[in-house]
C-alpha cells in the first residue's frame, strides 16, 4: 500500500469531506496593534488570578480534578445555584459542541438564529445534524413567533445577540420557552454586560440550558473555560459526553480566582460599559451613524458618509483604513443585515479615543474625495 | 411547564440515556499519599516549562493561537515530520474523541483491543458507533491474525498496551497495517518508554494515525496537551472536527518548552526505566511474582502467596493493604486477564523503595496467617 493508493473518499465520512471549518477572528501577536475583532476583555485579569496560577504550577505533573468541584462551587455561589447544576468545559465552544452532540442524534434538526455566532453552523454540520436558520428581522428585533413556530429538536441562540449586541427581554424569552417544545441552548457569553440572565428561569423551564464563558467578562480567553447550567437531567448528559479531564489545572484555578473576585470585575465591567456608551454617543450623535443598542462588550454600527446610506463598500473602506492604522475590527460579509456594518470590541478608554480620532480622520479624508 | 412535566425521555437521545461514563483513576490531592494509579510522571517538569508559563501570564485576556504553529513546529522537529502533519488537542483523550467523530459515522463499527484503555468504549458509544472487541490472548501477545480478520471501519489500540505495559513489534504492526483496510488509530501515549514509534510508518501506510500525549513523558498531565500525526487527508479531518481554540495559551507554551528540552526529559526517562527494571527484578526474582514485561512507565504484576496461583482475592488484598498505608495502585476488576493483577505506575526511586518494603511487609503478614 502506498500514500497514493489509499482511498480517502471511501474511508472518510462525506460530512467530513464536505465540511467548512469555522474561521476565527485573526489573532495578532504584535503588541502595537489595537485588537478589537474578537471581543476580548481589554483589562488585565485580577491580581488574584496570577497568584492562583503561581501557586498551581507545582502540580502540573498530576491530572487535573476531573469534576472541578471547587470551581463549580464558586460558579454556583456566583449565580445562586447549586454546584451540581454546573458543568465546566474547555471554553464555551466546547460546551456548545457537547450540547449539540448530547442533545441530538445526527439527522435531527438544530435551529439557530441568523446572523449569529457562525461556529454553531460548523458544530451542527460536523455532528451530521440538520441546520434550520430562523432569520432575524430588521434591527435585530427578537423573532418570538418564528421561534415558537420552528420545530427543531434543539435551538441555539446568543443572548444578547452577537454580532449585533442587541438584547431581548426576559419576558420574550419566557414566552418562547413556554410555548415551544424541545431544548433551548442559550449562549450567554455576553450576558454579564446585560442586566439579566436566564439562569433563574431554569427551575420553571427545565428545557433551557445556559452556556457561559470566562473569555469576555473575566478576561481569560487564553485559558479556555466555559460552563453550562441546567436541570439535573441535562447536566447528566453533559457529564457523559464531555471529556473526563476537560479543563486543565491552571485554568480551573484561574477561573475560580476570577469569579471569586467580583469587586474587581464588576468595577471593570462598569468602566467598559461607560466607555461603550461614550463610543456610541460619538458614533450616533456626532457622526450620525446608525448603532445597534448594545448590551455586550462590543458595538455594531453602520458607517455612512455625507448623509448617504450605509453600504458594504463604505464599511469595507473604513475597515481597511483602520487596518492600515493597525486597528483591527470585524467585518462580516455574508448576511444582508450585517454586510454594511462593522463590529468593534470595546477596548480601554485610551484605545477608544485613538480609534475615534482615526475614524474622524477617515471621514474627513472620504469627504474631501 | 414545570420541572416535573418536561419529558426527558422524549428529548434526550437513547444513547445518552443509557450511556456509561468512563471512571477515571482516583485523584487524591493530599501530598502524603504515594499516588501510583494513573501513570503520571513522577518528576517535576523542566525548569524551562515554569519559565515559559511565567512569561505567558501577561497574555491571558487574548485568545490562544488557534492553530498552535509554534508548538506544532516543535513537535514536528522532535519527530522529524513536517508541522503540517501535526494537530494539537486538549489532551490525548480529546484527540481520540476527534478521531472517532471524524473518521466514522454513527452506526459504523469501531474496533479496539480488549482489555485496554476503557475510555475508548465510552467515546465509541457516545458517538453512536458500534463497538467491536478483539480480545488479547494470554500474556497479552499481539493478536495479528484477529486484527487482520476484524472488519471494523476504524480500529484503535494502545501501543505499547495499557494496562499490561507490553509492547509488540514494528514488524507485527506493519503486517496488520498492510493487510487490513480502513484507518488505524494508534494511541502511543506510552511510546516514549518503548524503543520505537509508528510515526515513520505513516508515509508508507497513510491509514495509520498516531496519537501522543504530554501527560506521561513530559510530566504535564495537569496541562492537557495531546497531538495526532498523520497523512494530510487525515489531518484535514481532524482540523475540521476539533474545537478552534482547543489548547489554551499556557499549555501551548508549557508543552513547547518541554518538548524542546530533550536532554532533561531523556535523562528522566532513563532514570524511570532504571527504577522500573529494579522494581521488576524485586517482584519477579525476589518474590517470584509474574510480571508482564513493560515498555511503559508502569508495571503490571500478579501477586501470589506461598507459591500459590494469583487470584482476584490476593490482588485485592494487597491493593487494600497498600491503600491503608496511603499508597494508591490501580485494580481492574472487569477482565479475566487482569483481575488477578495490579498496575503500579513507576514513581521515584525513593517511592519505589517505600512501596517494596510495604509489599514485603504484606507478604510476611499474609504468610503468618
Amino acid at each position: 500500500m502506498s500514500m497514493e493508493n489509499f482511498d480517502w473518499e471511501k474511508w472518510i465520512p462525506e460530512r467530513m469531506q464536505k465540511g467548512t471549518p469555522y474561521t476565527p477572528g485573526e489573532q495578532r501577536n504584535t503588541s502595537d496593534w489595537i485588537k478589537l475583532n474578537t471581543n476580548e476583555f481589554p483589562y488585565a485579569p485580577s491580581p488574584r488570578v496570577l497568584e492562583a496560577i503561581q501557586l498551581g504550577v507545582d502540580r502540573l505533573r498530576l491530572y487535573p480534578n476531573p469534576t472541578g468541584e471547587s470551581l463549580r462551587e464558586a460558579i454556583g455561589e456566583y449565580h445562586g445555584v447549586s454546584a451540581e447544576q454546573v458543568v465546566i468545559f474547555n471554553g464555551c465552544d466546547d460546551a456548545l459542541n457537547c450540547c449539540i452532540r448530547g442533545f441530538t442524534e445526527p439527522g435531527e434538526s438544530i435551529g439557530m438564529l441568523n446572523p449569529s455566532y457562525s461556529l454553531y453552523q460548523t458544530l451542527i454540520k460536523n455532528h451530521g445534524a440538520k441546520l434550520n436558520h430562523v432569520e432575524y428581522e430588521a434591527d435585530f428585533a427578537f423573532p418570538v413567533e418564528a421561534l415558537i413556530a420552528d420545530e427543531s429538536k434543539v435551538f441555539i441562540f446568543t443572548s444578547p445577540n452577537a454580532p449585533s449586541g442587541r438584547a431581548f427581554s426576559k419576558a420574550e424569552l419566557a414566552e418562547v420557552l413556554g410555548r415551544r417544545e424541545g431544548i433551548v441552548v442559550l449562549d450567554e457569553t455576553y450576558a454579564e454586560f446585560s442586566d439579566w440572565t436566564a439562569i433563574d428561569l431554569i427551575s420553571e423551564y427545565p428545557n433551557v440550558m445556559v452556556v457561559r464563558s470566562f473569555s469576555k467578562t473575566f478576561g481569560l480567553a487564553g485559558m479556555r473555560v466555559g460552563y453550562a447550567i441546567g436541570a439535573p437531567e441535562a447536566v447528566n448528559v453533559l457529564h457523559l459526553i464531555r471529556d473526563v479531564y476537560n479543563v486543565n489545572h491552571l485554568s480551573q484555578l484561574a477561573a475560580e480566582a476570577a469569579i471569586r473576585d467580583t469587586s474587581y470585575y464588576s468595577q471593570k465591567v462598569n468602566e467598559l460599559v461607560e466607555t461603550r456608551e461614550k463610543l456610541c454617543m460619538f458614533l450616533s450623535e456626532k457622526l450620525k451613524w446608525k448603532c445597534v443598542p448594545s448590551s455586550t462588550n462590543f458595538l455594531f454600527f453602520y458607517p455612512s458618509l455625507m448623509g448617504g446610506e450605509p453600504s458594504p463598500a463604505t464599511a469595507k473602506s473604513l475597515f481597511s483604513f483602520l487596518v492600515e492604522q493597525k486597528v483591527l475590527l470585524r467585518y462580516f460579509p455574508n448576511h444582508s443585515l450585517v454586510e454594511s456594518g462593522l463590529r468593534m470590541s470595546i477596548g480601554t478608554a485610551a484605545q477608544m479615543e485613538t480609534v475615534c480620532n482615526l475614524i474622524e480622520k477617515w471621514v474627513n479624508r472620504e469627504q474631501q474625495k
